[in-house]
């Protein structure tokens, strides 16, 4: 079985789920329970923050420990309902997480304006373009650091630099939020140097456990959370706290921080050299990377770990169900968008044509990924062949 | 160190533990991926909901998969968040846990009406009083089984009849919710004979994995909840389906209900026998056990597992910390319940005196305990002593 669906979930390290057991079979109190066994587990949940916070860059105490990136940014976008009864705004991206763009449209139909800033054809949200959807009644701006499913990373300290002077132009707050789940334990994350005021963290993408993760949120914001039962987390998050999932957490983020830099470059001739043999099987198009003008040797604009292509007129189901009978594992999109509808939208918001956008499929890999995985891949797109006759062939003028 | 704060946190059993382990590193795929893997995984997550269903009575389809008690909670009450503009009330009860009581709290800044039923004075919350609090408004009625603070099991079975003939009367259907949390893994549960529609469930209540838990939801009942971003658990609950949790839920729940009928006899009469002795120290008072009117000798208006006693005018914080200093762990209430308002409440709200409900504290226990352990528990009581000269002892009448 050839796994290239790492963007889905990540195989979880041994190490996480030794760390994840014993944790959870040693330290079983309840962190907030006033008994000196809570206060051991309580001060262990306060090292782990500590620590997850120093390989991020941030304090400890804007750290909220969460289930997952979905819970993540759905109390960040909610925490906004409140705001109902203002004429407020929020501006979120064309191509947001579903845990973004439902809530986001949900607050709607409670009274809040809801913008989208939409990409360019390669996917990325140009400084420019988010200019022009700031007001004075602007409050939150949700922009995806590396999209989950053409793998674009955003230029987010331009965007970042946007905000900042929208808000001393309105001499009003504008909360930048940024789902960075697909860039925590890829590349290098400081948070205090990016500038993001708020940002989505899960575990299970970088080889954590499952049903963990953070939201992080800048000390200047106070923010009125929905969901309520429970002081933990410094009255943010209710819920028993999940110390075994902090740790195998932590633990991830700690083995990909040792090496995840020295993978990158390794990472991008891998893909560099993926997207030129899919070039040359002359079935595929609407690579992004190959979209992006001006995109340097490096393509320094897209995350090496994921690929989105499109075999059309071969629908996105029918190639990845060809490909899974060859026990290669891909997706069409993003787990979390099964609705058609919803997993066209990043590629349709990108100004993809609905037959190609219906044709994408993506490719995402990890660091257990060998080059014979990929070599298998490309064996079996080149197999699709007899699929698409030549004569079927799209493809997209860049 | 002696562990009596189970109903804060139970210790894993290791084959949970075990388990969790062993899924976390085989079926990492995503459960919403579309290829082989994905789909085995999918199937195991079908495979484990079917079993689960099948302990707890109900249908798979019925059991919703949550990050725990907390979130299942937060998501049924918040359903009722989109009635806010027709004129709807719901009623709780006076001994809610936190994670019923806040949302139920927020819901009324949005305009839906709040009505407390307060229990008895031993915590009982009868059939008549919740008689007199429903309408041809009520929508949503939601009473803990199994009080995490005092152990009170409430006649369930009875007011879900009030219920139903309200229903009948008002020609409107009136959701039954109640958090049985502290049931769970204790007493056998069969949610169709209950007749309760919906149902909360956490997993480390029972042995089970940090960070897991479960709704249950009627199939006569279809909510809208709020929290979204992807169509996991048909579309009720976003996020990456939390595959090792929930096989070490569904383990927890395969032991216990093979050894709880088993167990309950004998917790229930180390349960009497430590009230006799706790009556003999002379220094505790307001055991809920004992205000119960027409109590009979098996004390099936409570949970063997949960006691709660107070040792006025010590603090219950000095209490605990008292016998935490002598090794022995157990808590003033919930560990949800960080404000001493908070953790007052259930008391309060059965009419229990400030100062007594002040002083204090929950003994819990488990399928661990022993007899020996309590005995310590009660030799630290006892050395309390010096703390309560006689003088300044303060006892509840009955």
């Amino acid at each position: 079985m050839i796994y290239l669906d790492w963007a889905a979930s990540a195989p979880v390290y041994p190490e996480v789920a030794d760390i994840v057991k014993d944790v959870s079979l040693k330290n079983y109190a309840n962190p907030s329970s006033p008994h000196r066994e809570g206060e051991n587990a309580k001060l262990m949940l306060e090292d782990f923050r500590v620590k997850f916070a120093s390989l991020l860059g941030c304090n400890p105490d804007e750290l909220i420990f969460t289930s997952g990136a979905t819970e993540a940014n759905n109390m960040l976008l909610y925490s906004f309902i409140f705001e109902r009864t203002r004429e407020i705004n929020i501006v979120i991206s064309g191509i947001e997480h579903p845990s973004v763009y439902e809530p986001a449209s949900q607050l709607e139909r409670f009274g809040i304006k809801l913008r989208y800033v939409m990409p360019d054809s390669s996917g990325i949200v140009t400084p420019e373009r988010l200019l022009k959807k700031l007001d004075n009644m602007t409050r939150l701006v949700s922009i995806i650091y590396i999209n989950n499913e053409i793998g674009v990373i955003q230029p987010i300290k331009q965007l970042v630099n946007v905000v900042k002077e929208a808000e001393k132009r309105f001499g009003r707050k504008i909360l930048f939020h940024s789902d960075i789940t697909q860039a925590v334990g890829k590349i290098n994350i400081n948070l205090k140097e990016i500038g993001i005021d708020a940002a989505t963290i899960s575990a299970h993408k970088f080889g954590g456990p499952r049903g963990t993760g953070a939201l992080y949120l800048k000390r200047d914001f106070k923010l009125n959370f929905l969901y309520g039962g429970g002081e933990q987390e410094n009255g943010r998050r209710p819920g028993t706290e999940n110390l075994p999932g902090i740790a195998g957490m932590l633990k991830a983020l700690e083995i990909r921080t040792s090496i995840m830099e020295k993978e990158y470059p390794v990472a991008r001739d891998t893909t560099k050299w993926l997207i030129e043999n899919l070039i040359s099987t002359e079935l595929c198009t609407m690579i992004p990377q190959l979209r992006a003008p001006g995109t340097n040797e490096e393509n320094t604009n897209f995350s090496p770990y994921i690929l989105s292509i499109s075999l059309p007129p071969l629908p996105g189901e029918v190639t990845v169900r060809s490909l899974s009978e060859m026990g290669i594992c891909i997706s069409t999109g993003s787990a979390c968008s099964s609705r058609k509808k919803d997993r066209m939208r990043t590629l349709i918001n990108m100004g993809i044509p609905e037959d190609i956008a219906g044709s994408a499929i993506r490719i995402s890999y990890g660091w257990y990924t060998t080059k014979n995985e990929l070599e298998e891949f490309l064996e079996g797109i080149k197999k699709l062949e007899k699929l698409i006759p030549r004569k079927n062939r799209k493809f997209l003028s860049r």
